[in-house]
C-alpha cells in the first residue's frame, strides 16, 4: 500500500496588534479551513501561547499572530489558503509562504506546485523557488512579495529521513501498534522533555505527532511502509542537536534538513551529520522576504544489491 | 523550460520463421503506430538486419524478429504497444516487455505505469517490477508472463546521465548547434566507429541520435536544458566500456546503469564506474522470463552551496 506522505505545508504571519488568531478565531473557522483541504480536525492540545490541532492528514498550528499548517495524502492545501486570505482581512496579514515537496505519486495529486502558484498569485503577489534537483529530493517554495521581513529569531528545522531500516518499518507496521509504542521507540520524552504532547496511530498505518512548549512546535509524521516509508520532523526548535539520536534510530538510506533563518547550517550540518552520509545536494538562498533558507539532502552509499520490488498488476495503486 | 526526458520503452519479440517485421511489414504500418503515441517518424537508416527510425520523440527499431521502440514527453506509449497487438496476430508474439523510467513533471502526465499495466494485462498475462527506491531514480518494468526465456545473449545496456555540467549544458543549448557539433563533442564517431547513424536537433533544445551496424544499435537522446538536464544512452553494445569517456565529457551530478543479461554487472561497475561517485542504489533481481535485470544509481557527493531555482510564477510550466 502506498501513501503519499510528502508534505504541503502553509505559514501565515499576521499584524497581532489587531487581531489574535489564538484568541480571536474560534475553533470553528479552523474546522472549516481544513476541510476545505479535504483534512479533519481529530484532536487538540494547547497553552496560552499555541494551539495544535492533529489533522486526519497531518498539524495545524495556531499562534497569537502565525498559523502553520502541513497537509500530506492527496489534500489540497491551496485550497484552505485561500479560504483564511478570504476570510481574514487581507490588510492584517503580513505574510504568506506556501511550500511543497516533491511528490513521489505526483499523477495522483489534485493540482502541481505551479498550479498551486498561479492561484495564489491572483490573490497576492509572489515568488517562487526550487530548493534541491528536480531528479532528486526537493522542495517548492511560493512566498508573498511585499515589505515584510522575517525576523531573524524566527526559525524553522525540517528534517526528513526516507527509505528507514526494514527492521524499523516493520516495527512501525505492526498491528496494534499505540501512541506509546511510538514515543517510546522514537525516545520522544527524553529527546524533548517538558512538551505537552498529542499523538495518533492511523489505520492500516501511519503516526503523527504534535507536542508545545509554550511558542515552541515539534511535530513528526511518519508513513511506515517498507515500500515507500517517510518520517518528517519540523520544529522551531533546533533538531541538529537530535539528529546523531534521530538517525541511529531511523536509519534511513537518505534524508534531508531543510532550515529557515539557521545561520549556522554548514558548521551544524558538518557537526552533527554522521560521516557514513554523503551531501548529494546542497543549497542555500536568501529569499526576498529575509528568511535564510538551507536545504541539503543526504544518502548512505550502499554496497549491497536487493532484489526488485514485485508489483500487483491487478490492483496495483492507481498512483503510480 | 522544462521537458520530461525520461523514458518510457517497449520491446516486443516475435516468431521469425512465420513473419519478418524489418521485410514483411511497411513504413506505413510503423507511421500509425507511433502516431498513436502522438509520436512523428522523421528519418530513418537502415541495414539487411535494422532499421531504426527517429521519431519527434526518440526511436523506433525494427529487426526481423523483434522491436524496440523509446518515446519521452507525454507520449501515451502503451497507446502504441496496443496498436501493435491488435494488429499482429498474438500468436506470432513471443514477448512484451513495457518500461517506464520515473517521471519528473507526472503530474503532466496522460497515464501512470499502474494504468498502463492494467491496460496491458487485459490482451496479456503480465507481471510488473520496480527497479529502484520510489524517492530516488527508478524503472518500473511489465514483462508479458509466459514460456518465454529470453536469450542469454540479448543483452542491453542503458546509462542515464542526470545534472550534466552546466558548461556542457550551455554547450547544447547554443543556437544554431548542428548534429555533426553534439556528435563531434560527444566523440561519436571514434567511441562508436563504423556506425551508419542518422541524428537530429530539435528547436527550441533537445538531440536524438540512431546508430546501427548489423544487428547493433545505439541511440542517444539529449534533453539539455539546465534546470532539467537528462542524456540517455542505450545499446545492445556493451556501454562500460565508454563509461569513463561519456562520463568525463558529460560530469553528471548523477547517473543509472540498467542492464538486461549483463552477467558480470558488479565486476563492470567496479572496473568502469569513476571513484568520485557514491551508489546511492544497487538492486538485481532475475525477471520470470529469463532476464537478469541490475540496475545502480551513482552520485557525485556535492561540497559547494549552490543557490535556488528562481521559477515564474506568471508563465510557470504547468508540469511542476
Amino acid at each position: 500500500m502506498f501513501f503519499e506522505g510528502s508534505e504541503k505545508k502553509a505559514e501565515i504571519i499576521i499584524d497581532k496588534n489587531s487581531l489574535s488568531l489564538l484568541n480571536d478565531i474560534d475553533d470553528c473557522f479552523w474546522q472549516n479551513m481544513v476541510e476545505r483541504c479535504n483534512a479533519q480536525i481529530i484532536s487538540s492540545v494547547s497553552n496560552s501561547e499555541c494551539k495544535a490541532f492533529l489533522l486526519s492528514e497531518s498539524s495545524l498550528f495556531v499562534w497569537h499572530n502565525k498559523l502553520l499548517i502541513i497537509t500530506c495524502g492527496v489534500t489540497t492545501l491551496v485550497d484552505s489558503v485561500e479560504y483564511f486570505l478570504q476570510h481574514i482581512d487581507n490588510i492584517l496579514i503580513r505574510q504568506v509562504i506556501y511550500q511543497r515537496k516533491n511528490e513521489y505519486f505526483a499523477h495522483a495529486q489534485l493540482s502541481s506546485f505551479s498550479e498551486d502558484s498561479k492561484r495564489l498569485s491572483s490573490i497576492i503577489d509572489g515568488k517562487a523557488y526550487r530548493f534541491g534537483e528536480i531528479d532528486s529530493h526537493h522542495n517548492y517554495i511560493f512566498h508573498q512579495h511585499n515589505n515584510f521581513q522575517a525576523n531573524e529569531n524566527n526559525k524553522t528545522y525540517q528534517l526528513l529521513a526516507y527509505q528507514i531500516n526494514k527492521q524499523v518499518s516493520e516495527r512501525l507496521t505492526r498491528p496494534n501498534l499505540t501512541p506509546a509504542c511510538v514515543r517510546d521507540f522514537l525516545n520522544i520524552e527524553v529527546l524533548f522533555p517538558g512538551y505537552s504532547i498529542d499523538d495518533f496511530v492511523f489505520q492500516p498505518y501511519g503516526y503523527s505527532l504534535n507536542a508545545i512548549r509554550g511558542e515552541e512546535y515539534i511535530t513528526i509524521h511518519i508513513t511506515p511502509q517498507a515500500m515507500s516509508s517517510y518520517v518528517s520532523f519540523e520544529s522551531n526548535v533546533d533538531l541538529f542537536k537530535v539528529t546523531k539520536q534521530l538517525l541511529s534510530i531511523l536509519q534511513p538510506a537518505s534524508f534531508d534538513f531543510l532550515t529557515f533563518n539557521e545561520s549556522n547550517f554548514d558548521q551544524q550540518i558538518t557537526t552533527y551529520v554522521p560521516e557514513q552520509y554523503k551531501s548529494k545536494a546542497l543549497v542555500k538562498d536568501e529569499l526576498s522576504n529575509g528568511y535564510l533558507v538551507c536545504f541539503a539532502t543526504f544518502i548512505w552509499p550502499q554496497t549491497i544489491y536487493t532484489d526488485a520490488q514485485r508489483l500487483d498488476t491487478k490492483s496495483i495503486s492507481h498512483a503510480l
